[in-house]
Parts: structure tokens; sequence; C-alpha cells
């Protein structure tokens, strides 16, 4: 029996998490941790009857508390710090970290310090703090297991080879929603049209980030960390259909990709029974049927977060927090209707420029600069 | 430094396998085996100084003793029964089979039962004999490594993988020249049409085994005995592009794919490195500049050889040799211009239909079939 603990659980990727859970009877839940659905939470307490059971809004902690009563041996626990002490102290074989945005980074760090292997969904705690997080894994003998469609791919193509083989890595992208879209209209894009991405049904924050590709930029600094290549070596192509996930060049020029429906389960139920490609009841990929995948370069003058994800791993120290940071402020504001879609790289280039800059990163300065970058956006834009 | 010994030299795939070679110091060339090409070998036997070079027709033997002299130190053997001798008592650390055709067996024997690994593209050691051969490398823990890029493919795929995790094996197929030709037009096929093969530069008869698509069918087989899967569970899959060489879907549904520009030197440098991809001085696959990958259902009612090759695999026993041996000789007539191109798969059913079927095969009964089976055939058709 594999013991596990979902941060995040109510979200997409935790849902469709304790979807496969439910089919598959070698997993135990230790502890669910979700933001504020009490509903969904209540539903997966009864399903699943975790040990804990966290929640960080207090509204939706009292509405818990209402539905479970007594009937139910799980424990509620209210509030983020105290979700933290469960991941720190609680003995579970993975943590799957599944919360959205920078919020993911101290459960990762306190899950790492617990010696929990990590099947990691939150690509910011690697954006925000790759270096530490990799040092601290590696002093721990933790594993961190990508979730990511793109990075599961790499990593089932990289299954029994040598690093030392790895001529380049391909990221492929959908190009999402804006792909053909002239540039001259990009600043007229509207929220619902930023939403309506064509290919994955996921969360808000991540489909902006999908439609400004900025997505792709943090997908290129977490590859970085997570496989240790050469940022030049790691490049974006742009595959509409989103069939093949991404791929890995060898210094023969062998390319290995990985394929198949987009589907988050096939990542998620990899990184819970890896090494095994255990069994899921889904649709085998029929590429008759598709008839043709298609590429192209993507367009780094109408995506420019493209570019600032390269232009932060080149400046190195800080900089990626920034960029990470200021990103997710960005696209809230941008959710909330009170900037343009192109405003996100603007303010995403200025936040990099004008921060203070530090070779040398460390939580403290990431905590700092979480406080930092809102401050000096909402002054540079004057909103609110 | 790497012992190698090279069958069937002077061919396509010998003399790209010696290019590879001559670039990478790590190899030794113990023994040259060429059928007739006597001018190749003796340049081969100049840049590689094999201690043993050997010839089978008679003529090319005097012609090459005559350049030779005795300049080299390089011992020339004459005729295939001294070669075997050659091939079942030197001492090396892999052999490369590219002969072609039948006559590739008997060396792949010889080496196994001298514990010698094989880096096989004679794909008819397994077709013919693929129980038999199997067993003996079993016997003699001998690895035998694919050549062919489909089963070269499939092999990087099932790197670090477990073979109770295969769902499928995903044989990809150029389609050959003849995939848009209708049906009714195959009666007039001329071999000059036959030779003109899209994506791959080959030999005569490999290239017309891709037209007919046996070569597909052989590959079925081959696969069967090389990775241990129900034939139900190999798929072929028409991608005219020829840029995926084949795949492997996991129990997941996950599928994992190896790609590159078409090029033999791939699959052969992996072969002679593995499991290293050492590296190779190739262009790049540049997805975005080929910009679409197309797939289609294969049309086993124009290419009758596809549903041959299964059905040989559903008789079992001595049907799958029978299937290769009328092959071999009906491509040769073809070749002639003794028999049409549709003659091939109708004289190959009449030759598993009517052929003395034993569900046990034994060397022995191979060597009679390849009797056998040339005669019937000569008398069925009439020719000569």
């Amino acid at each position: 029996m594999k013991k596990i603990g979902i941060l995040g659980s109510t979200g997409s990727i935790g849902t469709q998490t304790l979807d496969i859970i439910s089919n598959n009877d070698s997993f135990s839940i230790e502890y669910l941790y979700a933001n504020s659905d009490y509903k969904t939470l209540y539903q997966q307490i009864k399903s699943f009857n975790p040990k804990y059971a966290c929640i960080n809004n207090e509204n939706s902690y009292k509405e818990l508390l209402r539905l479970i009563k007594s009937k139910h041996n799980t424990k509620l626990i209210f509030g983020r710090d105290k979700a933290l002490e469960i991941i720190s102290n609680v003995e579970v074989d993975l943590v799957l970290n599944a919360i959205v945005g920078v919020d993911g980074l101290k459960p990762t760090i306190a899950a790492i310090k617990n010696n929990v292997d990590i099947a990691l969904s939150n690509k910011e705690s690697l954006v925000l703090a790759g270096e530490i997080v990799q040092k601290l894994a590696k002093k721990h003998s933790v594993n961190i297991f990508p979730v990511d469609s793109e990075h599961s791919a790499i990593w089932q193509c990289l299954k029994g080879e040598s690093s030392n083989d790895i001529n380049r890595i391909i990221l492929t992208a959908s190009g999402g929603p804006f792909r053909q879209l002239a540039k001259e209209n990009f600043d007229q894009i509207t929220v619902g049209e930023a939403l309506n991405h064509p290919n994955w049904k996921m969360g808000n924050k991540i489909t902006i980030d999908s439609a400004t590709m900025m997505n792709k930029g943090f997908e290129v600094i977490e590859a970085y960390y997570l496989f240790n290549i050469d940022y030049n070596n790691i490049n974006i192509l742009v595959h509409p259909e989103s069939i093949i996930h991404s791929m890995v060049e060898f210094n023969d020029k062998s390319i290995k990709a990985q394929l198949g429906l987009p589907d988050m389960k096939v990542p998620i139920n990899y990184a819970l029974n890896y090494p095994i490609h255990s069994s899921l009841d889904m649709e085998s990929l029929d590429l008759s049927s598709i008839s043709q995948l298609t590429f192209e370069k993507p367009d780094i003058d109408k995506f420019k977060c493209i570019r600032l994800a390269y232009k932060s791993l080149e400046m190195g120290g800080t900089a990626s927090a920034v960029l990470n940071i200021s990103n997710d402020f960005l696209v809230n504001l941008f959710l909330d209707g009170k900037i343009n879609f192109t405003d996100i790289p603007k303010y995403i280039d200025y936040s990099l420029e004008e921060h203070p800059y530090s070779s040398m990163v460390s939580l403290e300065k990431i905590y700092e600069l979480m406080e930092w970058v809102p401050k000096f956006l909402i002054n540079k834009i004057g909103v609110r």
C-alpha cells in the first residue's frame, strides 16, 4: 500500500489524481489539502477517508466542520501553516503537489525536508527556486517526479538512458489560442478569448499562461532544473495537435518522443506508479484517424514571454523567481480586467530589469521578492 | 577495443557500418565477408586491415588474390563453408550480419554457437527460423541487436522498460512507391517502378520487398521474435515521411516513438555502441521545416503480402519459413522479368497452402524447404 498526500486536491490535477486512485487499490490517502472548495473536499473525505484534510480558507473550514460533524475519522486542519506542519511531519511515500502558483513552493520544501518523494505539478517550485529545491532534494535523497505532460514525456523518454547521451530537449507547445492571431491584435485579446484553450482543459491561471506561452517559458526553466541540461539545448517546438508531448534528442541524432491523446491522467498515473506503466482505462491513440501532426517554430516576437523566460535563465540568480512572481501577479490583474494581455510581458520585463537583483538566491530573498514585486507593479502600473 | 566481424561488408549496410567505424577508434575489424564485390572488399581490406577477408564467388576470389598479392596481413578465405568456419571460430565481441536473404541464416546460427552477440540486419534469420534462433541465443546467452530502423526504434523505446508494460507495437511503414497507386494497376508495375523507393536507398531485393510491403510483413514476424509479443498486438501504420521509425504503446496508453531523418547509420551506430547513443556527425531532425507528418492505415487488399505474413504467423510451424523462401525466389523472378508484381503474393500463398507443412520447425526442415519451394514454384509457374 502506497501512502499518498495530495496538495491542491480539489483542483483539476487533484481531482484527476483521486479518480485514478479510486480505480486502484494499491494507494491509501493520508492527507488532502485544498484552498477553499469545501464541497469537493467533503466528497473526497467521504470517498477516501484520509487521516487529515487541510483547508486554507476560514469560511470554507467552518462550512466543512458543519458538514463533517463527528461522522468521520478524518481530522480537519485549518490554514496554511498547520497544513505545512502536516506535510512536514506525516509519513507518506509520495506527495502530489498540485497547488497553483507561488503558494506551491513552501509545501515542496516541507515535503523534501520530511524525506518524501514529490510528484510535482506545481512548476513554480522549480521556476522560483529550482536551484534550492534540487540541492535540498539531493541532500534528502528525495525524487522529484514531473506531472506536467511535457516533463513527464521527457522523463519517460530518458528512462534507461544516460544524461551524457542527451543532445537537446524539444519541448512541444500547442501554441495556445492565439497561435494564428496577428501580432497587431494582441492588444485587444479579452479574458474570455484567453481562457479558451484549444486542447487542454485546465485551471484559469495556467490557461492564461498557456495563452501568453509563459507556461512554455516556465517549462523551459523547469526542464533546466529537472534534467540538468544547458537551457540553450532546450528548444520549443509548436505542435498544435498536442499529441507529441515532448522529445529528447540524443548525441546520435536519434530522437525519442512520448505521444498520446491529451489527457493529464497519463502523466499523473505514471508519477503515481513509476517505474510501471500501470494500466489506464482510456482510449488508445489512433494516428491514422488523426491523420496528420503539424509543427512550426514558435513566434517569439508575438509570444514575448518565451524570450523573457530564456532571459531570466541568462540573468540567473533571482531573475527566474521575479519572472514567476511578476507573472502570477500580472495574470491575476489581467483576469480581473485591470491590464491588457500585452501588459503581461511588458511589466514582467520591467520587473526583471528593475528588481533588486542578486546572483545568489535564498528562500528569504524569494519571500522578500514575493512582497516587493507586487508593490513595485502596483506602483508602476498605477492600478487600484 | 571492440572486435567486430562484418558479414555482407560490401553491401549497403556493410559499407555504412565501415563508414561509422572509420570515424571511431574503439573498434577493430577481425573479419569481413562479401559475396562477390572484390573491388570494394579490396578497398575495405586496405582501410581496415582485417585478420580475415572471406569472399564467396570464385572468380572474385581469384581477382582479389591478384590485387592483394603479399602486401597485406589479411588472410583471404574462399567460399561459404570456409567463411562459416571463420564465424564459428574467430573470437569477436560483435558480428554484424548484413547478408541479404535466406543465406544469412547459417552465419547467424554459427555466430550464436560461437557465443558472439549479433547486430542483425538479416531479417531472414528470424523470419525463417525465429524460434530456433531465439532458443539458441538464449542457450548461449547471446544478444541479438536489431539493425533495421523499425526494430531499432522499438528497441530504443523499450530501453529501461518492462516487457510486462507493453500493450502493442506500432511498426511504421513508408507505404513504398505504390501507396497511392490504384489496385487495378498493380498488374502493370514494372521492375524500374518497383525499384524507385521514395525514402530509403537500399539494395534491390529489399527495395522490391518494400514495394510489395512484404518487407513490413517480415518486420512483423521479426518483431514477434525479437520482442516476444503476440502478433495481434503488432500493428502496421503507414507513415509516408519515414520520420517516426516505430512506436511502442504501454498499458497506460503512453506511446514512445523513435524519430529521425531516414538514415540507416543511426540504427547501425546504436547496435555497434549499445547502450550508448554515441555521437554521429549528421543533421538533426528539424520538424518545423518538415512541417507535417502524416499517417494512414495500410491497405491490405492492395498489399496482400502483409496479410500473408500474419497468415504465416497464424499457421505457425514451417509457414513463415515458406513465406520467406518463396518470396526470395519470386522477387528474383520478378527482377528477371519472368513474373508480374502481383504474382509475388499469389505464388507465396500457393506455397503456404501446398507445402509439406509441419508444426515443428527444425533447421533440417528449413533447408529441405529451401530446396523444395523453388522446385515447386518453377513447376507451378512454368518458367525457365
